[in-house]
């Protein structure tokens, strides 16, 4: 009986077609701006270089059109605590050797000029890591404009456009616009990205040759920034710094189905010696069965991944609450990123800068 | 059978007693900042000016023991969108006379002199509500010193303790001493407070003559700034800007309570023309019953508010994710609620001084 | 005999053609931005609103070669201490007023999109002027997009191109780039200014329709803004917040004849209770004569102002101190000019909004 | 005749005695926060560190008292630009030895606590040094509060206690304040200074055992911050990053002398090939005789330093000019030093922690 109340009720929401309840595809699946996160481990490899987890993958036209990505190049680096200083330097010489992987793969030699835009909102905290990266960049276009130029420092300018609810303007216009009056060779964008995981926020960094679709991060789509769309190439770098609501509900249940399995067979475990990793490590392979699920969670127990996404998505999108889910220490987490991406860009760019 | 299975698991979780499982009692409550989410509405009286929701409740020393709350006056205003001047203003005038009635009850007269604290993390825009407000307050104090009085203006001084992170000092300590060298004869502290409620969000401002924990909008327990701590009267404004992972789960679950059984009554529902307060205005009184909660929810679906919270917070604590949600445009909203908060202290302290 | 010395040595350093030493003529004029600076008071007319000293010029085509400068209409409105309420509402109104003046003049009708556009640098107190304003801009020009147009309310879009210095994009090259794609009908340009006079700093602003140098307030020479180079209507709206050093010496020179010329008539005068604006006005019609000039100051004392701000900047320059002098108080200065003027632009754009 | 009303007119201003004419005699010196600008060269020693100049002197009973300066010992670091990384590694080691230098004359070994005060106004640039440098400092003291302890690192507290015209509060009484609350075994603070002299801005760093006075380098004199005033030993840190109005023009004319002999003698000299520190080494041992700065100055030109530097303040000060002098690129360069002292002050602070 609870199946037929099921079918009348969520038909409608989540399966749609028997209703006539239209739902657009491409909203169904969970968003994310993090391939790994969209795409089965066994299709890629993934080598450690100390503590990083380090996964390049390659989208054909095929797998293109399958994960509706843009063909190119995608390189996640996956660290830990960047609040540690000695993980700040790993991952900092990681990401001098990646983005200069991107510049060959491009073609992009050192006498290439390069124009830096910092996405976001620099007032923003969870948003501001464009503008945070910025001001570790080392401007030099207008130097050689006053022909100070030094050997081994290309040409390189920077700008952060500010987001669209400040200016009224399309980010990509602004970008256009810029372009068009300044000719750089390629460009290097830095935002901040939306993941669609707890684990992800501020322990990875995406670079892709293919561009970025500007404050996606915090869910508004934009024109993408692209070679298609500019005729340079693009090189994206982005940090999941933000989830948003319906993820963390989602990602809560999916962590109860853990959590209980974990518990039920290990009814002694102290809980007041459990630490991060430590737990989170322990129980992440564990699930229930698909009969406990429906015990401890109901239906909606039964429901997959996506249309349990779409359920919450519908419920707060329903109620109108546009928010965001960032870490607590945000402010010295944005900060510290900001310097490890804006020292590793000067590095990648300049054989002569060494900011380490 | 899956009762059994319940109370094995769940036991130990929620009750905890059966399998000698620890819970601290104080934490088993929905965390909530707010008196008004504590405590049923019947024992209360609320009246509406223009747009604005007044509610005004003593806490005498029974209420204080059965809600863990200070003795004292609360007087909590619900406003709409912020961003609006028109309802800004009326905001303004509503907090200026609030404000000035909470001095009278504490018997201070316009000569007593004010120190203002601004509680928070200027750096992180979800919790610089503290910090902004300090920025539009008229501070007189050195001017007394400089012997440059003038009438009807009494003295202020303010400052900003920032957070322990940033400072490694208690935030109660920096009060304490200040207080010790420049002897005010009250103070008034601003901060962010959490909600347990994502209506509440940014939507409500709490005045009381009870004090303040700071940080507490963000989960850090502080010891309390309050007349029984720094024997001056403590006047608290604080205003909801933050949920914790926590609530936005367990609030959504609720939610969708809500959201099936409308959906439910209503399959022909046309989803597109569902407005914002619109919908939650349809829903906010809906909810299934017990039966059908189960059968979609399952043993969770037959939880109380509380357990149900705690079930969540332990799965969230024990992958320790220190996460808070915020609305999207939160710089903005924060600017606009320091400048309101900021003019009505203004305007409340000082006779002579009109901001509007 | 020092006659002979003096012509062998400033000949060569002023006059410069006796010994051949080059110097560029445009810059033996006392630098400033502001007309009134540049021109005799009895060439136009002056009339006061409140404490408001309003001041417009029309410089024709014969002026405008005289001058060197555009031809156009300029208002120079000159206003008392800004960190007054009550000064800064006078200046709002009058404000208002003349941008839409500015605007009928050119043609603008209520319609019309603009493009606001803040000029210097927000790290740098003194030359953040023109951000700051921004901070306080209404933007509209995406709600236009979204299709959420209030009557009354026109397309204003906003943003701030920072200094070539953190940006290495000539300012020009931004904005040229920024109006290829978006199309605004006309810019408004906020900016610092550079005063030729101490009395001018955060006291005077110059509404002009001739458009304006980005950075000239910080002595960096770049492309001008303005309609010849851009094909749209420009106003520029400015404000002296800064003086070079050259000016702060060459002004104390000047002030020390007045002063002496006070003292020499008051023997008895107790210095005591002099007041600010008080003793200003008290010396600023004194003078020495030619003779006395020269007993206090030698050569030096007979030079003109021109000659006497030419020898300070030959030295100056030729040590390379690249200074700027700017009030104490700056940092609250400029937060309520970008106020006052931001509020004011608001007003003027658009009917709807009224921000006082 | 002229000396006949020099000394009516000077008399009154400068000598003061003759007509009864009070001048603080405090204020005749030219004031300056560096002792390096107040004593002769030939009674220390100065060594060379790479390109630093490094001066230690050990100011005792009696030269405290023809100073009228704190006993103790003063390190002076003359460096040069500090917008170049290789001259910020070689300052920012140099730091490292002299603080260790005189945390070992103080008798504070590993274990003390310190507090860490940031002096100034974070909003206004030329003033934001100390706050900026807080920026840098890793704070432990709440790590040992909640027993997170690292070996080889001590318990470091900070807080950046704003400026009077911000707070209302006398910065002693906030640093008194939060002593007797939180009992730190040292201070160090650190503060913008005022130079005499416009090579030293941004060139110069003062270590000293002998406290500081707040505000000094922008010209509010306020009660100490020492061992004196606080009973716990306090390290100062102090650039100067501005000047007075006074200072420029009193420099000024001294640079003229300079100038005007150095042409004098090479009238062939091609000022286009003039560069920055090379014009100034060529000028800065010159000078005019004293009939030569007659001619050129007249009375102004026989003066003093310290009559000449009097003279100019009464003016500025009675037309009451509140300015302060700062280089262009300020918000850079107060960036760069607030990285090198905050990552110095780190490393002497704790030997586990190696920024560089």
């Amino acid at each position: 009986m609870k199946r037929q109340i099921f079918f009348t009720i969520f038909g409608k929401i989540l399966l749609g077609d028997i209703m006539g309840h239209e739902i657009d595809l491409k909203n169904t699946n969970v968003y994310t701006d993090l391939l790994v996160e969209q795409i089965e481990s066994d299709l890629y490899n993934t080598n450690m270089v100390g503590n990083c987890k380090i996964t390049t993958i390659n989208v054909d036209s095929n797998l293109s059109m399958e994960l509706n990505k843009q063909e190119g190049t995608y390189i996640t680096i996956e660290f830990n605590d960047i609040t540690d200083i000695d993980n700040r330097e790993e991952l900092g010489k990681i990401l001098v050797d990646n983005i200069k992987l991107l510049l060959d793969n491009e073609g992009i030699t050192e006498d290439k000029s390069c124009l830096l835009v910092g996405l976001g909102n620099a007032n923003s905290t969870p948003d501001s890591l464009g503008p945070r990266t910025l001001d570790n960049i080392l401007i030099t276009r207008h130097l050689f404009i006053l022909d100070k130029l030094k050997k081994g420092v290309r040409s390189i300018s920077g700008f952060t456009p500010n987001v669209m609810a400040n200016t009224g303007i399309e980010t990509y216009d602004i970008i256009k616009g810029i372009i068009s009056t300044t000719n750089p060779d390629f460009i290097i964008v830095i935002d901040s990205l939306k993941a669609s995981s707890i684990d992800r926020v501020n322990r990875t960094i995406q670079l892709t040759n293919t561009g970025i679709k500007p404050g996606s991060g915090i869910g508004n789509y934009r024109l993408e920034i692209s070679k298609n769309t500019l005729n340079i190439p693009v090189i994206a770098i982005g940090v999941p710094t933000v989830l948003d609501a319906t993820t963390i509900a989602s990602n809560t249940i999916t962590y109860l189905f853990k959590h209980i399995s974990y518990i039920k067979d290990n009814s002694s475990i102290n809980k007041l010696i459990v630490g991060r990793s430590n737990y989170l490590n322990k129980i992440k392979d564990r699930d229930l069965s698909k009969e406990e699920k429906e015990d401890f969670f109901g239906i909606v127990g039964t429901l997959t991944e996506n249309d349990k996404y779409n359920l919450i998505k519908e419920v707060l999108n329903g109620i109108d609450y546009d928010l965001i889910v960032t870490p607590k220490d945000i402010d010295f987490v944005i900060d510290k990123l900001g310097e490890v991406i804006g020292f590793a860009i000067n590095n990648a760019l300049s054989e002569e800068i060494n900011n380490y």
